[in-house]
C-alpha cells in the first residue's frame, strides 16, 4: 500500500465515491490506485473547469461531497472560478491537487508555483501532506470540512502518493455533518417580528436552505403572519413546482429588488446575509434593503434550515399559529406550448410546460431567463439550480455533477451562448457518461446583459469598437457543429415548433442532447 | 476625462497599443474608454485564457507589452494557467483587472474575492488602483514592471474607472527597459572556463536570450572553443533555420537530457538556471547536469543577451577568437515531402519542407513533436515558440497573440488533441480578427505522454478506470466540426498527401484555418 493507495483508502471509507479529474504527470500514482478502488468512480474532464464545476453540481444534489483531481498550480487555476461558485454555493467539495515531489519543490522547475496561495482565494481549508503517513487523516480533515457545505484543497506531494508505507492503514474517519444548532433567542425574536411586522415583514432563504421542508415551515409561518417568503437570487438550488410552497425569488436588477425590499422593514434570515446588489452602480445604492430594516438571523450551521424555521413555528403565539395549517401550495399549471418566433417570454411558457418530473434545472440564463422562475411556479416538481458566485461558464459542468450525482433524473440546462463558451469541451465528458441532460443554448449573439449595463453605468451610444466587445455574432457561433464535434447529438430551433420538437426528440433520449436555440 | 479614459491615455502614451479583452459589468467604464482611443485596439476573447495567453504571444514576439481586461477574481482566474506560462517566458504582460467600487467591495456581493492574494502567485507586481487620480502613475509603473519581461497586475476599482477628474491629465511616462548590465568578471570567467573546459563546456542559454544575434555570438564562441552550444528545453523563443546558428535543444525527458548533460563539466548559463527535470520520477535523479559541473551565469538583467555575449567573445584570448571568425550557420535542408500513412516522423519531415519564409512556429505538439526541432535545422528562416511553464493549452492562444503582434508573419501552430481542449474557443477569435494562422491538431486521441509518464513513475498495467483517464477516444473528438462552429475553416488530413494538400490551401488563403491530422 502507497499513500495514493491510503488516500483512496480514505475516500471511499468516507463515502467519497466520485472523483472528477484532470490529471497530469504528478497524479499517476492516484490514477494507479484508482484502478485498484472501484468503489470510486474517476470522471475525466478534458479541463479543470468542468472538474470543478462537476463537483459543485454534485455537492448540490448530493449534499455530500465529490473529490477532484487537479494538477498542480495551474491545473488548480482553470478549476478556481468553478470553486468560486461552489464556495458561494456552500457545497461540500475535496480537491486534491497534486504537487512534485517534496524534494523536487524547491528546484523551481517550470511548472513549479504557489499551490497553497493559489488554493487559498478559493478554499475554506488548506493543507499539503507532510508526507505518506498523514494523507489518510488529512482526507479525513478534508471531507470534515466538505461536511460543512466547504470547499476543502489538499495538496498532494508526488512523494507522498507513491512511498509505500509500512503497513495498511486503516482509513481514518471523518466527522459527521454537524448537527443544528437552533438559537432559541432568535427564534423567539424572529417569531415575535413576524408576528408585529404582518405583512411588511419577510423570510429570505438562501444557501443550502430553500428545500421542501423549510420551504413548507416557512410557508405556513407567511400564512400565520402575513410575511412574504423570499429566495435570494443566489440560492445554489431551491424545490419547486407544483405541490411546493412557492417562494418569490428576488429579482437580479437592483431597481426592482429594491422596490420589493421597500415593502419589508422586517426580515427574518435564513442562510443568507442582508441583500445587497451584484455590482455597484455610479447612481444607485449598494444595498437592496430599505435603511432601517431589521435582521433576525436564523442562520444555523448546518444545511438543515427546516429545523430552526420549524422552531419559529412553534414559537408563534398559538392563535397564529393556528392560521398556518392551511398553506397554499402551487397548483399544477401547464400552459399551452406557444408557436412562431421564438421569444423570452415565450421560451418562459414554453418550459413551464416541459420541464419533466423531477426534473433539475440549471440555469444560467442570463437576460434571456429573467421571466423563468416566475414563469415555472405550477411546473411538475423539480429542483432549480441558480447562479452563485457570477462566476461565468458554470452550467454545463454543474448539470454534469448533477447528473452524476442523480442518474435518474432529467437535467435540463439553459446555457447563454456567451456563457456557454467559457467552457464548451464539458459536453464532452457529458457524452462519455452518457448522462441524461438536456442542453438550451440561447443563442441571442451577444453580451445583452453588458449591453444593459453599458447603460447602467451611464454609457448610452456604443461605438463599433465597444460593440465588437459586447456582441459575440462575427464570426456566428455554430452550436450545433460544435456539440457534435464533442460527441453531443445537436439541432438547431429557429421556431417555437422546432424547439418543441427538438425538446421531445432529446428528452425521449437518454444520454446528452443540445438544442442551439436562435432568438 | 474619468479614471478609465486616463488609464486608457497612459496606454497609449506608453506603447501599449493591443487590449486583449474579457470584460465584465465593472470594466464597462474602461470599454467605452477604449471607444474614445482607437490607438489601443480592443480584441475580445470568449475566455480569459485565451486573453492572457495571447498577451504571452504578443510579448513574447513584439517585446512590448500587450494589456488584458479582465473581471474580477474569477475572470482572473481564467486566465492564471496562461499568465503562469507568460512569467517563465519572460514575458511583458500589463493586466488589468476590475473589481468592484471600492465602496462595494466590503459588502461582499456574490462576486467578491481576494484578487491580489489570487494575482499575486502569478505575477511579479500587483497594485489596486487606490482612486482615479493614481491610475497614470500606476499604468507607468506597471508598464516599467512589463518591460522587464514581467508580469504587472493592476487592480482597477470600478468607481476610479468611473470617477470623473478635475482636469485632463498629463499621462505618466514608464521606464524604459534596463540596459544590459555586463559583470565583467563572470565574462572574463565564462571566457576562460569555456577555453579550458573545450569540447566539455556548454552555452545553455534560455529566456529571452536565444535570438539571432545572441545565438550568432554564442556560435562563433562555440566555434572557438569546441563547446555546445545549447538552448532550454522551454525557451519561449527560438530563431531557427537556414543561415541561423543551429543550437541543440535540450531534450524533455529525463534520460537523455542527463546523457547529454553528461558530457559538460563546465556550463555558462546566459538567461537559464541549472537545469532541472520538469517531474521527479521515484528512481531518477532531479536535476540534469552532472554532480559537480561548474556553473557560470552570464544572466543579464536584459533580454539584450547578445551584449554579454559578446563581451565573452571580445574576451576569449586572441588565438582563440580568431577561429570565430568561421562560424558554421545552417544551410536550408527542404526535405522531399513524405508520403503515405501519417507518422510523427513524417511530420518532422513534412515540416522541415512546409515551414514557410520568416514564419512563427507555435509548438504545443508533446509527444508527436519529439523530433520535429531537430528536423527542421535546415527549414526555411522562423521563430520557433516552446512550452515554457507547462501549463496546458497555451498554442492556440499564444499563436493568436503572436499573429496580432506580427500581422506580415504566417503562423503555424502544433496542438495536441489533448491540449487543444483546454481552450478551444481561442479559434473564434482567431476567426474574427482573421489572423494569419494555420493550426494542425496532432489528433492521437490519447493523453500519450501520460501513458508514458505511467511506466516511468512505475506502473506498467493500466487498468480500464485508468485508461478512461488516459484516453480521449470515447467519444472521438471531432476537431474539424468544432473549428467550423467557431468559425475557422477546417479539413481532416489521414494521410501524408491530404496533409500536404489541404496545409498548402490553408497557407495560401488569409485567415485561420485547421487541420486535424490522425495519427
Amino acid at each position: 500500500m502507497n499513500g495514493a493507495d491510503s488516500l483512496l483508502a480514505a475516500l471511499e471509507h468516507n463515502g467519497v465515491t466520485t472523483c472528477f479529474a484532470n490529471p497530469g504527470t504528478s497524479e499517476m500514482h492516484f490514477v494507479a490506485a484508482l484502478d485498484e478502488t472501484p468503489a470510486v468512480r474517476g470522471i475525466l474532464g478534458l479541463f479543470e473547469g468542468a472538474v470543478t464545476g462537476a463537483a459543485d453540481g454534485y455537492g448540490r444534489m448530493a449534499d455530500q461531497p465529490a473529490a477532484t483531481l487537479l494538477h498542480l498550480g495551474p491545473g488548480l487555476s482553470n478549476g478556481l472560478s468553478n470553486l468560486h461558485n461552489a464556495l458561494r454555493a456552500h457545497s461540500p467539495v475535496v480537491n486534491v491537487i497534486g504537487d512534485h515531489a517534496s524534494y523536487h519543490r524547491d528546484l523551481d522547475a517550470p511548472l513549479t508555483s504557489d499551490i497553497e496561495g493559489t488554493a487559498r482565494p478559493f478554499s475554506h481549508w488548506v493543507r499539503t501532506s507532510v508526507d505518506e503517513h498523514a494523507l489518510s487523516s488529512d482526507v479525513a480533515d478534508a471531507v470534515t470540512v466538505a461536511r460543512r457545505g466547504q470547499v476543502a484543497s489538499l495538496i498532494l506531494p508526488a512523494d507522498a502518493a507513491w512511498n509505500e508505507l509500512p503497513a495498511a492503514v486503516s482509513p481514518t474517519t471523518a466527522q459527521p455533518a454537524p448537527l443544528p444548532v437552533v438559537d432559541e433567542l432568535a427564534v423567539e425574536s424572529a417569531a415575535r417580528a413576524l408576528v408585529e411586522a404582518g405583512s411588511r415583514g419577510a423570510i429570505l432563504m438562501g444557501g443550502r436552505t430553500p428545500r421542501e421542508d423549510a420551504l413548507d415551515a416557512a410557508g405556513r409561518i407567511a400564512t400565520a403572519t402575513g410575511a412574504t417568503v423570499l429566495t435570494s437570487t443566489f440560492s445554489p438550488r431551491v424545490t419547486r413546482g407544483a405541490g411546493r410552497y412557492a417562494a418569490m425569488k428576488v429579482p437580479y436588477a437592483v431597481d426592482p429588488a429594491q422596490e420589493l425590499f421597500a415593502q419589508f422593514d422586517t426580515i427574518v434570515l435564513v442562510g443568507e446575509k442582508p441583500p445587497v446588489a451584484f455590482f455597484a452602480y455610479p447612481t444607485k445604492r449598494s444595498t437592496l434593503y430599505q435603511p432601517g430594516t431589521r435582521f433576525i438571523d436564523l442562520t444555523p450551521e448546518t444545511p438543515r434550515a427546516d429545523i430552526p424555521l420549524t422552531a419559529v413555528l412553534d414559537a408563534l403565539p398559538e392563535v397564529v399559529r393556528a392560521r398556518a395549517a392551511s398553506v397554499q401550495l402551487a397548483d399544477m399549471a401547464l400552459p399551452q406550448r406557444p408557436t412562431g418566433a421564438i421569444t423570452a417570454e415565450k421560451l418562459g411558457t414554453f418550459i413551464a410546460e416541459a420541464i419533466p418530473e423531477n426534473a433539475i434545472v440549471v440555469d444560467e440564463s442570463i437576460t434571456t431567463g429573467w421571466n423563468f422562475n416566475a414563469a415555472t411556479v405550477g411546473a411538475r416538481p423539480h429542483d432549480w439550480i441558480n447562479v452563485t458566485g457570477g462566476s461565468i461558464g458554470w452550467a454545463m459542468p454543474v448539470a454534469l455533477g448533477a447528473a452524476i450525482a442523480c442518474p435518474d433524473r432529467k437535467v435540463v440546462t439553459f446555457e447563454s451562448d456567451g456563457s456557454g463558451m467559457y467552457m464548451p469541451q464539458t459536453l464532452w465528458t457529458q457524452a462519455r457518461e452518457g448522462v441524461d441532460v438536456v442542453t438550451l443554448i440561447l443563442a441571442n449573439r451577444k453580451y445583452q446583459i453588458l449591453r444593459n449595463e453599458m447603460s447602467n453605468v451611464g454609457v448610452d451610444v456604443v461605438g463599433d469598437t465597444a460593440a465588437k466587445l459586447l456582441d459575440i455574432d462575427r464570426p456566428t457561433i455554430d452550436w450545433v457543429s460544435i456539440a457534435r464535434g464533442f460527441g453531443v447529438p445537436a439541432e438547431r430551433a429557429e421556431t417555437m415548433e422546432e424547439l418543441g420538437a427538438a425538446y421531445d426528440r432529446a428528452l425521449a433520449t437518454e444520454g446528452p442532447a443540445l438544442i442551439e436555440v436562435v432568438l
